[in-house]
């Protein structure tokens, strides 16, 4: 399987992060950013939003970061990860949401703009940041893992932006619940630590 | 089950449309929004993003339209809108995420500003919309509905805030292929009109 890839990406982060927690293998392909070939074929033809990463199983071509976790819990990945009965998915899906909605509008953009210089406005990033983290630490306050009582998918879709926050000016002090998930995660066998 | 539900939210929509298309019954529950019901409990309670739609089905609390609209199909609604395999569930979270990110902050968002007085940039939003319908427009110029080439959640995360994006002050009359799915779409037994 080949992930079209950028080490500096929270998003590519997800999926490698948890391809080594699963131990699943990534043909590992670095894309130009810089020089727009996310915008250019063949990467604009596996995903028209111009966006890495892209994930190529065979003849399947997947974007998104969230759809390419489900895709390898669920193929790859085993039950643990990714549940067959529909409570569990929709759990965990939640946090796919979260991930995709609330921490990318947030804690992902206002690392944007503060490390890639990207034109997004920081200062509207930088004024959401609290009220997510606030959410996440609440919850993590008084669950060990943001689903199903274990590490899932939706784990490894939400801590990436999360432990990046600070490249994007933003302080995790106030947030000791988040700290401590930090270290649980960081604690499982296969790990990989952040870019 | 319960529906905390306010009509005008088109993440509201998204799991009432659902519902009537897969002949599933709520009790929908009406959410003061204009007096902060959603920001009180019992509401905050059940989620602490303080947003509609909330499902309860028993003792299950449910955020997010898109993890109901999982949990809905999952459990109620049969193995057409969401399959059990892998693939199918990642083709179908793909669009999840693009209705999450993409459609919320750019048709959604218009929308909020324009209709409800919202402070968020309208500029902003209607910058991003026709990148993300053009994209929609492009992928239904090849295909009748999102994913798995028929009628599945993805088409109801999707459409809301699209049909409902003239609202917002966006033009859809560029879009061709998008209205035609709408036309299939607004076809199928049980479709319930745009609030």
């Amino acid at each position: 399987m080949k992930l079209y890839n950028l080490d500096a990406s929270g998003n590519c982060y997800k999926v490698r992060l948890f391809a080594a927690l699963a131990n699943i293998d990534l043909e590992l392909t670095t894309v130009d950013i810089p020089n727009g070939a996310h915008k250019k074929p063949p990467l604009i033809d596996l995903n028209p939003l111009g966006q890495v990463p892209v994930l190529q199983d065979g003849k399947l071509a997947l974007r998104d970061s969230q759809a390419i976790l489900v895709y390898l819990a669920g193929s790859y990945g085993g039950l643990a990860w990714w549940p067959a009965h529909p409570q569990g998915q929709a759990e965990i899906v939640q946090w796919l949401s979260f991930a995709a909605n609330e921490v990318q509008h947030s804690l992902c953009a206002a690392r944007l703009v503060q490390k890639f210089g990207y034109p997004l406005d920081q200062a509207a990033a930088l004024d959401k940041s609290p009220a997510v983290l606030s959410v996440l630490d609440s919850h993590l306050a008084e669950h060990d893992w943001l689903a199903l009582g274990r590490p899932t998918i939706a784990d490894c879709a939400v801590y990436p932006y999360v432990v990046l926050a600070p490249e994007g000016g933003v302080d995790l002090q106030p947030y000791p619940h988040i700290a401590r998930w930090f270290e649980r995660l960081e604690a499982l066998p296969g790990y990989l630590p952040k870019p």
